[in-house]
């Protein structure tokens, strides 16, 4: 497909106005207060994943409103910990799967911590986790995008982004995790996660942040034609005079805003032709990012980004941070 | 488009053998005892609809798990009923819409009352109406089919089968309705509401059925390429396992399982090129319908059916009810 | 979708050249002259539309080349008039329908008088008006947007053009309505034709633009992919050498061109999506338009615009207008 | 693609029963004494083809309504005739070009005549005819299919078919053409043409049909999604209640009805995977053609046929019939 | 999407008629004398993958014509072997991939063979071996399913198939791998090499086959609009007088004949809507299949099949068979 | 279609840097003398080819690596020589064809070469010329476009661009054709090899270079979602370390370089929306094109060009140039 974004000059040097809420701060240290005012009780139960190079653990902990999330934590069979850890959260309509599904960094030698995706779990991989919300029924496109979208306080993305920081603390509950060497990751979806947990949660040892969702939403929804994008677009077709309140309420979750607040260092990936997360919304964030950071360009690649290419700069880069 | 289903005679001795559960009514008498503990607390407020020559009020009445339920009632302005009803059932992805939008029944004398969709009104008309109930955010292919598709009791369709149960009691509440003098209608999936509430309520005057939805699930899903029967599909591509679940919740839900308890007078209609409501899937539930009943069938139509040709076929159909 | 066209700030200012014909109002003064040498004959015939609340006459008048165009004419029920009116012009591919089926207008206590589109009737609505002149069948690309485009004399929207004008006058010609208070009206192909009217017809009260068609076509041909516009291109395609020629005669058929001519007050609106008649070209003939003028933007709609939310401004209007 | 129609078997068998309209025979003769009502006054006037190897003509004779049809006449440069002589019709779409397109029998040794389409010109190639009757006006699905659909005496195809016939005469009138040395010719819109003149000229030497359209209409329209067959559908679809005189119109046109009636000897071709005259349609025709025949099956081909590969057996065929 | 195919109870007995070459056995005897003529040659370098508990191997071994193919050996960190074993085999477009990208029955403690696919590379992974034959060059529709189609003797296939039995050749000449307890194993192109490898190999442990390409060509390629079996079409659509010649080569290609020559015990799977390999085609060959066998059916997958849940099964199959 | 590209006034001062190879000119001198250190024997064999006014020859001469190219050289019936003559290269995917279906040169009574294509045929035509190089068979996107790409003494490109050159040669072997009197040709392929035959070959007497490919690459496959540019962009996409020696090797066969080098005068032509040879990048080698130099520009075409308009204006030009 032909190029349809900024030159790879002009993004290197994008750094567009974005609305910053005055109380962003505010809204998220209150909506981590109250998450965390229901108790952890992060659980960690064997189970046979078919391998015999990987333990895993079915782990279930308590996130936004106290709902129950699950996940799984993968371990070189036999290890005892502390390991260098990654916490993974999961791109759009997939969830953690099965629980043989996604070992990679296990593979390498870390812990690896799934985060299950409340809601999800249609798409690329099943889910187990629901949005137990009662505002999982607000009006919407289908989809999560436009769930809530009329207010931050019943937005999808608030109650995901809040399980995302419990997710880090209940790894961090497993005696098979180092808690000084967790590095977030995430792609698409997950990367968008990943930007906001890197804002909202001190101490991560790094950020892995692959074509990620969720950035610059104004931009993003019309310049490209694409889900998960085009949900809000669909929503806002039919509810026309509900922009300004769909606009306000995206800003408390843009990772592009968000990521300035991180202080971690972090790989970021973009794909030039990438008509899901434009490379434009993906350097909105990576320019104003707040901690050390490179980013790898695939300038030929779709959505998919640098894929198995990208795996091996990833695992690389893993080895540089943990020495 | 080439015609894909059975020929128009094999259509019209098409009576598929069908999943019937064994507490079928139990379940349907449970959810309406369950539904009608809640108190029905109809209201009913004057609204400027623009228009000199209908006045409309704007309803309130309590569904579902007590959920608090709109619709729209429209009279011809300067009424004082009782006045023969309509009580309209509406079409996949959308609302009642705004004050304005739907009066086609008063305009020939009757009153005119729309129920809104739970968590619907993304496509061609807005809602006021979320889905209130915990289990809508139960895992699910986006859309309303596979919501709590596991269990007959956590399934979307059962929720507002019971609130269309309630519309028709919430229409009786109002002096402009004559309750002997009722008619419940719909489209595609108003289609399917109807043949419900047609099996669920006694005492209609008759039924306008078009191009129903929700019939013959087994068939639909594996027939046709269109949604919303393909989010099934969808759902269950991803979740294998969950087929006979689905299936099983299906069944208490299919209008052409219904259609053979209803006793009033009935109109159909089915359209033979179309793909979203296939024809084979209108005459299971038009062949074994309970009440006396007619179908017009177009040959050249897709899901849009006879339209305005239609509308007047069910004027017609109206005035000789009605007298 | 994407955004595809100038931005909003863009559009406000954008005031292409356009090619002005130097016998353009000669052209028009001979081509009415013409068509007014035919007897109006306007004939006014009740029917009965299966409403209570509405009366609806077939109407029937001589347009260009004494050709016999069809219409509706809808009254609230029992009115004498004369009344505050609107006459409105139709969409590409539909025609005047049944006679239940546009009474819009009438709803809110106005005339509403909607004109056949001669030769229409395929798609949106039936027709009943033949495009019954010997130029209709000089080659085109299927469609109407190149019948008789080598010539200005031969081309389509010559005829229907002149039509829209004697409907004005066929609509004064009944006693329900007040030719001091008639506004001019359509959506997409009838917006078109209303600026038309606009420039050709003084005395209106004021005219209701929405989503126009047929206004800055050389723009408008090379920015969408879309039909009817493409209709052109397709033509063009194959003849390769009448492109001049084709445009020449467009230049007398420019809403853009036209709307300068206008004195009437008028609303319009059009949708940053459009690809059907792209925003710039609406803007093309709004920055142009003579007469007091006001325009509702909707971001994120396609052709189908404001809908039933700009119903509302547009009652509101009209509320106005007449007091 | 996948094979859609019949099995080769089943095709070789395939006569299905066909409306043979009563006065047939009638209607055709009285629509060929009509025309023939006008004087033929066929003129051929030399042209430079920019070609040294042949002559053309630039052809113009009466048809239907005694309309000015135009055409082409090539001969090998420097004959002098009486030669062995095609006269081809064209496909849908298409018109006679430019005077170089279309000299393929020209380079075997025989007279090429090609005759324009009249109101055709917008595809494959461009025309000089109009379709210039009144009756091109009628409301119509754009397109040639359904234009005067509603009557045999106004439908598009009376007219092109008497024009054809008419071409034959034209022909006769060169001393470039043995009159007794003449095979029709054409491919798709042009083979059901050369059906039609097939049954309605007599002392023809052959007929060349390959694919051809027009046949088995009630079939045709309900196995394809293509067009032009679905012209048909497209008007019938809103225009719901014209669908029997639909079917009667062209039951006066179906080139499997009129190939009964023909008696020279014939080669036909048609492909397997052909969407746009479906091989069923083909052998209805090929069935029960009158004449002597053979027919050359394109296992793997779509609507283009046999091309290349068939214009080899078609010249050997046409070698063979001329000795 | 909609079922395409034949119902589950006529594909279980589903069994055609199939050509079968008087010379088969001969044809593959003597490919395979000719293929070791070349000195097998089996290197086994070892090579960072950049996890800790995998060891992979670069593997090389002489293909056909003695091309020198490529694979990975992968074993669980610090295995000595004789180790149970897969040897996996390719789907269309891809290749063996990076070292780390197929690692998957290592993990569950076997030794995991991956080879190469000569030519392929440019769809879901890369590859590092080219087609080095003379023959790659000869005409086709682009992609392997028509190189050297008129011939057996040139046909892709052939170099392929012959590949994957020195494949298995290879593998034993490593330490790790127990010679008695081999696996063959792939999915859609490897499930077709699979078979053949099944039929031309003695002493197998078991086979693996997932929704396997390269079967019951004459329905498939008549059956599916999908590529790769369209490259067959395509190349015919062309090259009209081929077909017979195709036809001849294919039958030695059969993945549904060969099947009839294996003896090992077998799992299939299939999936009910894959159009890409539809399940007749897989049943064509399950039911013909000569040793052991089971099938796991994937009602609502398409080509995907049973993924993560057929993962499942297969590793269970595997502990199953090693004990 | 809209317009994609940049527009026309824009076009005609287009002028890109481009990379070109210091070693650009031995390479190709190398490549021509290594391609003529084998015999062109250059054989013409009589052929019937159904015509009675042309004459054909079957070709055979030795082209790069000595490979048999095949050709069709017609004449005009009973020519005897020497005649202006015009060389053809042949559009993507097709082949030489039968040997009827290319004779346009020939009927304005030049002799007309057609040189086959090496590996194509499976697309608009057949072809007779395998790829009979080993290199043909290394990993690729399927088709032509990235066979051998990582190095310019590998590129298929090589090898065509070398056959062409010596078509030249062969055509000169011929008495029918004036060696003084050679203009060389192509449509899309057929225009790149054109060029690099223009810049190969000094003693020509014109080239014709219609919507041509293969020029200013890196912008093509950036701009256009089209194939065959987008084949590399499938290659890159995979395998994407391989971006930078592909186009250094891409720099070796850009037209847009090698027009630089012509002298002889040229006829171009370009359509505004040809999506598959963009027309800047048709202008990148117009624009640098060093003889004397003329361009058709087809605002309204996509790929298909001017067609039967340009093949008059080709006519002309050529009857200018041979006086």
């Amino acid at each position: 497909m032909a190029f349809f974004d900024l030159s790879l000059a002009e993004l290197q040097e994008y750094t567009p106005d974005l609305a910053v809420p005055d109380d962003l701060d505010a809204f998220w240290a209150g909506t981590l207060a109250e998450t965390r005012g229901f108790d952890l009780d992060a659980t960690f139960v064997p189970v046979d994943n078919g391998f015999t190079l990987v333990d895993s653990y079915d782990v279930t902990f308590s996130g936004f409103g106290g709902n129950r999330i699950k996940g799984w934590l993968h371990v070189p069979a036999g290890s005892t910990g502390p390991l260098s850890t990654v916490v993974e959260y999961l791109g759009y309509s997939g969830g953690r799967g099965l629980v043989h599904s996604r070992v990679f960094y296990a593979l390498a030698g870390h812990a690896h911590f799934v985060m299950d995706s409340r809601g999800h779990g249609w798409g690329w991989s099943t889910a187990d986790t629901p949005d137990a919300a009662a505002d999982s029924g607000l009006q919407a496109a289908p989809g999560m995008m436009t769930r809530g979208i009329l207010d931050p306080a019943t937005y999808y993305y608030r109650r995901i982004f809040a399980d995302a920081v419990r997710a880090v603390e209940a790894a961090k509950a497993s005696p098979f995790v180092d808690p000084e060497r967790i590095v977030v990751a995430g792609i698409s979806q997950g990367g968008g996660i990943t930007l906001a947990v890197s804002a909202l949660v001190t101490g991560l040892a790094g950020a892995l942040v692959d074509v990620p969702f969720l950035c610059n939403f104004e931009r993003a929804i019309t310049l490209t034609d694409n889900d998960p994008y085009q949900e809000i677009v669909r929503y806002l077709r039919r509810n026309r005079p509900d922009a300004e309140r769909a606009y306000r309420t995206l800003s408390y979750f843009d990772g592009a805003v968000l990521a300035s607040r991180a202080t971690a260092p972090a790989l970021f990936s973009t794909a030039l032709m990438d008509q899901t997360c434009p490379p434009s919304t993906v350097f909105a964030a990576f320019n104003r990012y707040g901690g050390e950071k490179s980013i790898s360009v695939y300038p030929f690649n779709e959505h998919e980004g640098g894929q198995e290419h990208h795996e091996v700069v990833r695992l690389d880069w893993l080895r540089s941070l943990f020495g």
